[in-house]
């Protein structure tokens, strides 16, 4: 057995991968797998364990390439247009479809509109016919013995063909690797259970093994086993005994589930890698238990995913006889600062835009708890070791996560975010538009995010108290050297989120001084709001317990009152309702759309503005509670 | 109804999709389909049928981020590295791993490496701990009513991670399009059974359902019907009942076939298009029956594989709610003049290779029949209506059938094609190496090919009989102003492929005067070796009956031989035992491999220099009967 090095602090993906290679390599398991033979009709994506050879030749006879008469040719040579040459049909000349094969002694076809035919089944023919003409000789396609596939070839449909064509009814490819999946927690419940306080919903297997399928593997996924070393020792041995290619620990979320991961894999076999400096992702396990390969996978759903994708979809391939997939990351200029651990790399999700040509990335959630930071990514970007992160406008190298016209077609809209934005962007879609991807930044973020050009377009529902208007006068002072046009997407009332049945019997803003309140960030439109109607009111805020205690969302506001972490919070009715909570309507607010001159007239955006002003949008929003449609569409003149 | 245009000529593409969906539009069967609930575990790749909304938040409570003590916030302001404050366990501070709900009046959690613990239970602590820090707060991924996925979206891996995340264990996604296929012809048979003389091997059936069932539908395929009008409408009309979203009628190869599609659409439906203006893939047809849309689709395999890219795959990504897949050709240089239909937009099935940057294509078999032209091929290069075709070095346009990166990682091979280069391809991918892609133009072809910059190196067995010598002097000549390295590939056993048995009882060249002979082309390494042996033995070509016969392998000549063509032809002694042909002697050769020195370096040259090198090569090559393995990986002084 080889040398095999032990790593028990974080060490770079790189080597983790080599010391992982290394240890297959000794227990004999690197090599891709062996064959096995399966119907052409069941072959469509698995990978050929030996190149093929025809068994036949294609076509395996000659035959007619035309409808009409096979004949010898040289017994045309006389044949002339002013002296047709008589050939009797069933002696010389024989009728053919095309694919027919050639009867004996004849060796070229006439087209049936080339030729006349008489009362006595004479044949008159006008021109002599070359050898072979209209013939498809044996073996045009493919001769015998000749190699129709490689090795290590993924099947396609047209490979199909080609087999059935050269004579095989079955393929002899790769078997698919099997993986075995033990996730493991106290606190876990599968996910089509109800979890109650304190349970959580154990995903990562599904995520895992969906990896796994997509990359032509296999799993099964086993109970959930409790941080308990005895039964997990017992898991890992009974999988190991199914003698899968893999098995897979899943974390629970506990610094302490990783240690009883490590502490079965050393009872059955040895711990080879334990952390690897990725981010998210580090706390991985990689060990070696007779002979197989057992990695622990953290727990946090992103680290999960990411594991999946950096070590166990190349295993995959590898064994499939697949080479890794290339991905060629590409340029992207960062909107904002990102600062990144000195060691480790790493990984930021990012939405992209592309803006005048150039790939702006605006990263998304950092926490490896946000599986949605995950699925709203257009990229990852590597933020490599040794770097201390990037400034805004540094180049970012991205791996995308969409098709890169997938992207092109996107729209992406930063400031404030309304929840109905997403039923705007589920009417474009059904249109058979792009996408429109949100990124909430408040109101003036997404203002300033336009004049740096990092947007197509921005939400917002700044109140100008001294104008008495919304939004114009900010687009005005922030976007003027870059003119742009203001649409109306909807009214909205906006009004106090309270703990449902209102048990503190809050009526106003004057109330707030005897409850908890949960305010939003600074720059947010409905911050400018209730700052408005406070000093109107008479309301220092500075009497309002909980003001400094911001969250990003109307969303987010509605949960932590539903939570009863504060009492009451500002925000949309929408969500108010959609939590259960009693509100109280303060205003109507106009939340319009900013968009730059220049993106106007581009095809996506004219198609999202017929969108936004079509009689089903404007239905539907004008229909939800605390939503008014009248000005919807509309351009504001400023 | 719309007004409907039937059109009984080959029209455009354009004009034929047009009016498809104009019918399909006034049928009520162009929306996407409908949705069905599945559990996430069969989810992945499916397309949503509607947004999906968090039906609960993640976390769906407030939760440690870190193993450690929750406690109040403002319980701890007196803390100090001097003046540890004392909290009492069970009271106002309670263990808790991460992921474990928040106890009942605690807001904070300080990690259990800042703390140290007493033996009365006192816990001692530090510094004072800011609100919220340590914690996960409900919703942090995602509050319950937001939008978690858009319709018409393809599920991945991480989607139904966060579906799960958000309290769903199943999702709603569109029904698959099914499609019945329905095949005809009478001289069609299973691919699962053995053709005699005059059948033909149905396979057009299995590559349009793998290619249905690639883009995300279901296809299923009844039995072959015969070339009956009766029993075909019987069969549509059968299929039809089935209320599939699509028929498909594949045509048997004769002309005559159509007819009998086209007939029994008319008979049940309407005939709306018979013929467009493609290449190869002209003779389909459209037409609605019943409401639903029912395509005749080609009998030759490349007309039938490209009908199913062009016409079908669409129309199944439309129902799924999908837009149509971007495919953004790339510029190619056309290594040879092509012509083209001018009414037609004609596809052309290329080899690429990338030459010093630039992507060299050459055409692969043009014949609708030949399917191993669409499985060999790189990409395929559209020429479009009213161009005549392009010249040598003309720019090609040329959507790619691998990835860009698989055609940077291959190695294109022109020249004379030896049947165990696919035994060094084999080795070559084993070892984790790229593609060999071969293209056989004969030795001269091949030189010629590598003097224009057309390939990567070029397989070539030149006798010069002044010299004495192979190939040395062939490379001077042609490739003296981009000096070449030459490199053994094999000795070779060339002689007399004679009908198994030898019935004339031919021994040598001179018996060639009473025998039909098939020959080799012009340029072909094996013709100026036979014809410098002809005339060594005195004998003049003129009187070798079939000497202007030419083929363009050895196992074409072979299976010309096999099938009773010829009597004679001359080849390696590996392709006549390939096909169970007599053999006789007539040299030994040696097959070079001519390689530019500026490409002698490339990582993946240097790859198929070491394989060609392996010891396991060279035993496998060496132990082929007519092969000899001495030399094989030797370069060549010249």
């Amino acid at each position: 057995m080889a040398k095999r090095n032990i790593y028990l602090t974080d060490i770079p993906l790189d080597e983790a991968r080599a010391t992982l290679q290394a240890a297959l390599q000794a227990a004999g398991a690197a090599q891709p797998m062996g064959g096995e033979r399966i119907p052409l009709a069941h072959a469509l994506g698995r990978v050929t364990a030996q190149p093929v050879q025809a068994i036949r030749s294609s076509p395996h006879y000659h035959c007619a390439a035309m409808d009409g008469y096979a004949l010898r040719a040289d017994s045309t040579i006389s044949a002339r247009e002013t002296q047709p040459l008589r050939l009797q049909l069933g002696e010389s000349a024989f009728a053919v479809n095309t694919g027919d094969p050639l009867p004996a002694d004849t060796d070229a076809v006439v087209m049936i509109e080339h030729v006349n035919q008489d009362h006595a089944d004479g044949l008159l023919i006008y021109a002599a016919v070359p050898p072979w003409q209209h013939v498809r000789l044996m073996g045009e396609d493919i001769v015998t013995t000749e190699t129709v596939l490689q090795v290590n070839h993924a099947l396609r449909p047209v490979d199909l063909g080609a087999l059935a064509g050269c004579g095989h009814a079955q393929v002899a490819v790769r078997r698919r690797p099997h993986v075995r999946i033990i996730p493991t927690g106290d606190e876990l419940l599968p996910h089509d259970q109800q979890p109650g306080r304190g349970q959580l919903t154990e995903y990562n297997s599904l995520m895992l093994a969906a990896q796994i399928e997509q990359a032509g593997g296999t799993a099964s996924i086993g109970d959930i086993v409790g941080d308990d070393s005895t039964a997990l020792t017992a898991a890992l041995q009974s999988a190991l005994d199914d003698e899968p290619e893999l098995v897979l620990l899943l974390s629970g979320s506990s610094a302490g589930a990783q240690d009883f991961s490590a502490a079965a894999i050393a009872q059955l076999g040895e711990v080879l890698v334990h952390g690897i400096a990725v981010r998210p992702g580090h706390p991985v396990i990689i060990g070696m238990a007779r002979d197989l390969p057992v990695i622990g996978v953290p727990g946090y759903p992103v680290s999960a995913a990411l594991t999946g994708e950096l070590l166990i979809t190349p295993l995959i391939r590898q064994w499939l006889g697949l080479s890794p997939p290339q991905v060629k990351p590409v340029a992207a200029v960062s909107t904002q600062k990102i600062a990144s651990p000195l060691g480790d790399d790493d990984y930021v999700r990012v939405a992209l835009a592309d803006i005048d040509g150039q790939l702006q990335a605006t990263p998304l959630g950092r926490g490896a708890g946000v599986i949605t930071s995950l699925v709203r990514a257009d990229g990852l970007a590597r933020i490599p070791r040794f770097h201390e992160g990037v400034d805004r406008g540094d180049s970012l190298q991205v791996t995308l996560l969409r098709t890169r016209d997938e992207i092109q077609q996107s729209l992406l809209i930063m400031g404030s975010h309304d929840p109905l934005l997403e039923l705007l962007a589920t009417h474009l879609r059904l249109g058979g538009g792009g996408r429109l991807v949100s990124v909430n930044v408040g109101s003036l973020g997404g203002l300033l995010a336009l004049r740096r050009g990092e947007a197509h377009l921005a939400g917002t529902h700044l109140f100008d108290p001294e104008a008495g208007r919304y939004n114009t006068s900010f687009v005005r002072r922030y976007l003027d050297e870059k003119p742009a046009q203001l649409v109306t997407f909807a009214h909205r009332e906006q009004g106090l989120m309270l703990a449902s049945g209102n048990p503190l019997g809050i009526q106003s803003l004057g109330d707030l001084r005897r409850a908890r309140f949960i305010n939003r960030q600074r720059g947010a439109g409905t911050r400018v709001l209730l700052d408005y109607l406070l000093a109107r009111q008479g309301v220092d805020s500075r009497e309002v317990a909980g003001y400094e205690h911001e969250e990003h969302t109307h969303l987010a506001v509605a949960a932590a009152v539903a939570d009863g972490i504060g009492d009451c919070g500002m925000g949309l009715r929408s969500a108010a309702e959609a939590l259960g909570l009693d509100f109280v309507g303060l205003a109507w607010e106009r939340f319009d759309l900013a968009i730059p001159q220049r993106f106007v007239t581009m095809e996506r955006m004219q198609a999202l503005l017929e969108t936004l002003r079509s009689e089903a949008f404007r239905d539907e929003l004008g229909a939800q509670s605390g939503y008014r449609s009248d000005a919807t569409g509309k351009f504001v003149d400023h």
